[in-house]
């Protein structure tokens, strides 16, 4: 554009293909790195440059990391007793964020989605099967999406896991705060079907 | 955190200083790029090394460039008996998008704030008086933000203009599609005082 200059237009160009970007915030987060926050921009690269080069999969649960296991693989302070399977990096790191788990996690990088073409073999399932052999394991927690695809996907792996293992979904129902009349009818539906013993 | 990799954290770490950027999004831009736009990193960080490098401030007007002078200094099919004041790179672009002007700019890089200390010096005033004693200049209008530092900063630069040359402000008034009942009390005087008459 008349005004700005090749670099920024570069910069701006990049940024909004980035999620949750729009032209304006591009150009909004490109003026002021270079007008208010310069020392970041070779600070931002390299990060960039250094995730890009060292980011790889753990050998183990496929989640991501930086040496041959992950930080949760190789903590030794683990319950590796129970698996959680989840779709992504992103639904393992907001499980670790509720604090509520304490066992390992498979990460299966994706989902079942036939008209997407994504089939079994995009899941890695040779990995999670040796996983699901190890020794000391008893129980299997599906945390996929609740959306068609991770239902499906729950269902497709759950046929993976050796007799012998308790196998769980987590939780369907109301979210903490969610008002009954602004849910949809199946979310509202599931949590009547689920419904368990008042606490008191 | 547990689960996330150092270099992971410290991306997220640099994007959250972005403008509109949380930690939630700052994390799934992380991640996109990791797992879906992998090719984007070191291009992104070629970009931000190049920006940082060659951006700097054109010796005419001011406004960000690559050169000596910028791409509308230095356009050639510029109105150069009119000159727009803005108080930022961003301004200017908003008004190269309008579309609706064809003269050339200055860009003050901020405007006065006695409260955090912006005086004066900071507007660059030196290089703008240059401008200003250029030959055929017939017009100056100002284009600062329509704030209290905005036009106290319109008023104070104003008195440097030379005798002879016609000053202006842009318009204040109701923005297109504003309905008047949400509308401040002062934006609406404002354009109950600046009536025009009626185009038919
Ligand atoms: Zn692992
Ligand atoms: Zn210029």
């Amino acid at each position: 554009m008349a005004g700005s200059t090749p670099s920024l237009d570069k910069i701006v160009a990049l940024l909004r293909r980035l999620p949750g970007i729009g032209p304006r915030s591009a150009q909004r987060i490109a003026l002021d790195l270079l007008l208010r926050k310069r020392e970041l921009m070779p600070q931002l690269a390299l990060a960039l440059q250094q995730a890009h080069q060292a980011i790889r999969h753990c050998e183990r649960c496929n989640n991501l990391c930086e040496d041959a296991l992950c930080s949760i693989c190789s903590s030794g302070r683990r319950d590796r007793t129970i698996l959680c399977i989840v779709e992504s990096p992103a639904d393992l790191l907001a499980i670790e964020d509720s604090a509520a788990y304490q066992g390992e996690y498979f990460v299966l990088m994706g989902h079942l989605s036939p008209l997407d073409g994504i089939g079994p073999d995009a899941l890695h399932l040779d990995l999670l099967e040796k996983r699901l052999a190890e020794e000391g394991l008893q129980e299997v927690i599906f945390a996929t999406n609740s959306t068609l695809e991770g239902e499906a996907t729950a269902q497709f792996v759950a046929a993976l896991v050796p007799e012998g293992l308790r196998v769980t979904r987590i939780a369907r129902g109301i979210p903490m705060g969610g008002e009954l009349e602004y849910l949809d009818r199946s979310t509202l539906g599931r949590a009547v079907q689920g419904r368990a013993a008042l606490e008191s």
